[in-house]
């Protein structure tokens, strides 16, 4: 049973009257139970609680730690078939992308949770020398920090894998650093039902009580106080550029400067590099279309943007439009998703040529593969903007030169796929090094679509993919997010 | 001779007429040549500049880089003899200092030449795993790439390790990052010398021209249009809190969120544990009076507040008024920073105690110490402020729970010193651990000024000490404040 109540300070509670319900994805209905909005005492509550729970969190030993991420992990396991049940009504995804992403999910935490155990804090260490002219050298030991506590905010497109006990929450328990969480109004069920396994965990292995917080509010306002509360030491965020800018405005207005990691999509471009269609037309069409079908086109590493020679165009299109005709149509996040993505199409439509749409179907998104040509495109912004959902703009380029202009005037990407031949991509090293200034993640002949969760991994990308390319928000190097170097000089300890 | 020109583009120009002047700073007299502020059109196209030469810059090799960076060090060590006859003038340091401050710097630049050498930019490699269930693991290695150019302000403290060609000149320029220098109006001539080491390094390694800018104004203003430049992607400061917040105000109008790494000073508490006094005041004393006046107490590691056991306070006293009493009077660096640190004194006098001074002199600073009681500190926040000059505080304490209090109320700090045995220490592991989350850099037994240039320096720390508790301005890591992570995905390359 849910209870539609914030979850403060080991309690669930509820001190404001005004509710809000998760919504049918593919219904359009409201679902039970209620949801109650955070009070602003309360969250001042649960940022003191924070503060708090800090200096005790902090000191636990590593394995404590670990043994507690491991936990949430078990109890996450536990609670699966909740999950099942939950989760496809409040987003539409259906029951086994929901296992998936819990497995996804579990295996997130047991990745910080084992790096934790076996990674060292310590970055350097400059031992004495005593007789160095003309002063000595003392000993120093670079080591790491946890910053203190850090505000989340889940995606709406991955309600487990960025959301409750997602990648930002496990790197920042990891870290050392306790959570404050701001559900998703679109999942908030999910949000309970993951809450109530993290409860269970800060029970069994006796962790201070405000460690984790989940708070609910479909009212703006709540965000905005918690990323300005002095108590709060970083921020990190998944979700649209027009509120992640909300919150970084709100961030500005601090005393205290704190780092704001926002990771706000992209278009993805892919390049097409000359000669690859003529050779392999229906292979690449067949995982293009697959990819950008993939979650409904609801990934932040959708391919948005494809770049195709205008001598290779006409092949690809008939191809394309053959598999794209045939696209199911698909349940979005949220019937707000579903009006701002045909609202999207809408727009591109009346600036692009229709190569191909899929089928349509009430209360459901249609594919749609959209063609115009690079003077067109570098002419007119409103063809940049990221469409969230399965919708595609092939962009026609003259040559590489004029390739090459277009990867000039693309903002900041999450991902971007060269493809092409060796013997080609060679051929155009200097396009490939400008692409790679625009990207976190430069990939070749794949999709991008599909984030490993590994050491290796880069999730995020020049601005306006992320508000700071110099961190991941999946992988192992996302903990270094919450950490900050120490310098212990002549310690006796 | 000096031209008092900008260096844009390989050039040395000026396009207005306002022109200033450096100051004497023991005589407080102006000096000779008249240096010519810089016109935002000359800083635009400084910007541009730096753009384009990145796109060639960051394409050397790192040998060529590392050659670049050695030949700036091998000129520099050349105009010693210019150096060492202007830079006492202008800062009213003595010859030995700034010969010992250019070694530091020269040692600073082929650090980080060597490092580009000899470390890897990889982080880390996944490889693939072809048959993997669900889905094969792509390969994937971890890399980093330059952020572009980086706007820095020199410190006045340190007209050649913090200035033109100090730590995040050299930290950018290693991470491939073309420097856009703001001169320090208080050592204009200094800057104009180390860049004209530059630009022979330049010409002699043909590094592109825009790879490096000097430019200089009095007025404000333009260190504003800098930072808001959008050719600009990181900002190198060190200086003091005010100016660093104004900066910091200019940046978040920016469109593009780009890191600011702003060095802003502390007090650096000194933590005396019970019963250290008793057993060595005289050698204490002498250290910590040698710390509050090196270098006219101009350090931004400065020891600027004591914090002692009452009990031994009356002891301590004795010892420290006798040495204090004969401190020599001393040339601070501007006559601004001298009426600063008077009206600095004048008010902790009204607000706390004079323990004891130093010798008075025209147009030097005197030196000062001063003691208050916990509660008058913790109720007075005039107390708190940096002084900047051989100043510092004594906060008495009645036992270690209000020592505890006072570490609880502190800001953001570069560095803090334990001193007492390691008994007591391991006694106090708890007060130790609240101290650490306060500091960069935390010291043992040892006084805070001294900072070496090392792979475990962390010289940063908490805000309001920093602008960012991530980064080092000082150390190996200072380059990563000009790097981030780029993931490349099945790259024939």
């Amino acid at each position: 049973m849910l209870s539609g109540l914030c979850f403060i300070g080991g309690k669930w509670q509820a001190d404001t009257e005004v509710t809000f319900n998760a919504i049918n994805a593919a219904k359009h209905t409201k679902l039970a139970p209620n949801f109650t909005n955070c009070s602003n005492e309360q969250l001042d509550q649960a940022c003191l609680l924070a503060e708090q729970a800090f200096v005790m969190y902090r000191k636990k030993t590593v394995q404590q730690r670990a043994d507690f991420i491991n936990e949430i992990a078990e109890q996450l396991v536990k609670v699966e078939p909740l999950l099942v049940a939950r989760t496809p009504l409040e987003t539409g995804l259906p029951e086994a992308r929901i296992q998936g992403e819990l497995g996804r999910t579990v295996n997130q935490l047991r990745l910080f949770a084992n790096n934790i155990i076996k990674d060292t804090l310590e970055i350097a260490h400059d031992t004495a020398i005593p007789d160095r002219a003309p002063i000595p050298r003392p000993d120093m030991k670079l080591s790491q920090l946890p910053l203190g506590p850090v505000a989340v905010f889940g995606a709406s497109n991955f309600p487990l894998a960025f959301s409750t006990a997602g990648g930002d929450t496990a790197s920042a328990l990891a870290a050392g650093c306790p959570v404050i969480f701001k559900s998703h109004s679109a999942h908030p069920g999910t949000c309970e039902i993951v809450a109530k396994a993290i409860e269970i965990a800060i029970n069994n292995c006796d962790m201070p009580k405000g460690v984790f917080a989940l708070i609910h509010s479909k009212a703006y306002d709540i965000s905005h106080v918690l990323v300005k509360n002095p108590a709060i030491k970083a921020v990190g965020f998944t979700g649209s550029y027009r509120v992640g800018m909300t919150l970084q405005k709100s961030i500005y207005q601090r005393k205290e400067p704190i780092p704001f990691y926002g990771e706000l999509g992209a278009v993805n471009p892919q390049l097409l590099l000359p000669g690859l269609i003529t050779d392999k037309a229906n292979d690449l069409a067949q995982e293009f279309v697959a990819s950008m079908n993939m979650g409904c086109g609801q990934f932040c590493t959708n391919p948005g943007l494809w770049l195709v020679n205008e001598s290779e165009q006409a092949q690809f299109e008939t191809v394309l439009a053959d598999k794209i005709n045939s696209c199911p149509a698909q349940v979005m996040l949220t019937p707000t998703m579903l009006t701002a993505y045909q609202a999207g199409c809408d727009n591109i439509a009346k600036q692009a040529t229709v190569v191909a749409q899929g089928q349509a179907q009430d209360k459901k998104a249609t594919t749609y593969l959209f063609v115009t040509s690079a003077d067109a495109f570098m002419s007119n912004d409103k063809l940049h903007d990221e469409v969230f959902g399965p919708a595609s703009l092939i962009v026609t380029y003259k040559d590489l030169a004029q390739a090459a202009k277009l990867i000039d005037i693309l903002g900041g990407q999450l991902t971007a796929s060269v493809h092409g031949t060796t013997d080609v991509i060679n051929e155009n090293k200097d396009l490939v090094e400008a692409l790679s200034y625009k990207v976190g993640r430069l990939i070749f002949n794949q999709m991008p679509t599909g984030v490993e969760v590994s050491d290796a991994m880069m999730h995020g990308g020049p601005f306006p993919s992320s508000t700071d390319v110099r961190s991941t928000s999946v992988g192992s190097q996302a903990i270094n997010r919450f950490l900050r170097p120490i310098c212990y000089q002549n310690s006796p300890m």
